[in-house]
């Protein structure tokens, strides 16, 4: 029996319309279908009649799969010869565990495919009508985890002091702490939004200062999955969705 | 007559594939495309019948258009009640004038809506089997571009000391500079790649260690369009590749 493989395919946001062509193909051809948490339950609508689908991730308080428990799974199916497709939410190769997934498969002989995907960050900004990169505030973009291995913080004035848009994930129920932390390097007024459930439906976003960004998601209840954008160039979009008075994103300084 | 309004719409890197299905649909309700320099002739074939096509960049030592001219353009056919669908490579909000041409059509009270895809970063971690963020390494990524504004460079000690994986564009002819000023933070022997073309047909890579990699970039001729990864992470593939001898990408270390 001849090995399968796996693709590791990057579902994007959650709206299927934020799919590419490849990740749909890449779907459509899999046997074996493991999806995380997060991924839009419609994307098995793309899937082949035949294919077997497993979610591998629960929200709600449960504890989620465990990570070897995933691996062990995907090597199996492809040992037997599956064709394995593994989805993950945003794009694959930000912040997902695929580094390790990577090299657990390729340690026992399993080849890996990789299709990209919009990460909520992007998707975050699409829906600000901001760009990361504004060239009159920044020379790029810091994509950081707030949710560190060992239950430490990123080091935030090394990142604040880079002058670098910030993206933050898994950060939404500690922004105070962050954003106390970054005001110690960075201007209160600097520009800062937060985007709950980025690209899809339900998005829901807040726009604020630094310094009072942490109250205004609180009082508008913003909760995980949400991404943290602070930065100049953040304060385009808040300026220009301000001026055409659309009350979800004012700058409440 | 009523104002028409302007997407933009990021093509990724390169190959149809992948585009988002939004992107599509997008590109077949245009009127006018404005094709951005590095983008994939071949999305015409998505375009209505009807829709004009214009080329908005110049490769090949000739100047390109120039960015007022292309706003101007954006401009004129929005408020003729036309469908612009301006298409950028990679994803729109990462390094692409972006911000600007944003600013512009708003102040004109036209309404911009934005369309994510790939940016070549991503693509290049995809190819080279890589996660940007491996958790082992880091606990992020940066995308800097090397070619500022005023000609000055990025302060490359401050990026290299917050430990996160570098992606740094336009970056190709100033390798050699980049990856010195970087080794006096970093260590020589820190994992570095080059990649051209991202993500198309033509990829092409090369892996090293940063001591190494603009003398490999050099005997390779890799060149403009490419984007460097700098980081432990970016390792855990060249060390997979090596193993599984593909000589393309092997540490020379």
């Amino acid at each position: 029996m001849n090995t399968g493989k796996v693709t590791l395919v990057s579902a994007g946001p959650g709206d299927l319309d934020l799919l590419t062509f490849r990740a749909a193909k890449a779907i459509a051809a899999a046997d074996v279908l493991l999806i995380d948490d997060l991924v839009n339950d419609e994307i098995t609508t793309l899937k082949a009649a035949h294919a077997r689908v497993i979610k591998v991730g629960k929200r709600g308080g449960c504890k989620s799969t465990p990570q070897a428990f995933i691996q062990r799974l995907m090597r199996r199916y492809a040992l037997q010869g599956r064709h394995v497709v593994r989805i993950k939410g945003g794009d694959a190769l930000l912040f997902g565990r695929a580094g390790e997934e990577i090299a657990d498969l390729r340690s026992a002989g399993i080849d890996v495919d990789i299709v990209n995907g919009i990460s909520s960050g992007f998707a975050a900004a699409a829906g600000l009508g901001v760009s990361l990169t504004h060239r009159d505030h920044c020379q790029g973009v810091i994509f950081v985890t707030a949710h560190l291995r060992d239950g430490s913080e990123p080091d935030w004035e090394k990142l604040a002091a880079t002058g670098m848009t910030l993206a933050i994930y898994m950060g939404a129920s500690r922004i105070e702490g962050i954003s106390e932390a970054l005001g110690k390097t960075l201007p209160v007024d600097t520009p800062a939004a937060v985007v709950q459930w980025a690209g899809t439906s339900r998005e829901k976003r807040v726009c604020a200062t630094l310094g009072e960004i942490a109250a205004r998601a609180a009082s508008e209840n913003i909760a995980s999955p949400a991404v943290i954008l602070i930065g100049g160039a953040i304060g385009e979009g808040v300026a220009q969705l301000a001026a055409r008075s659309e009350s979800m994103c004012r700058l409440s300084a």
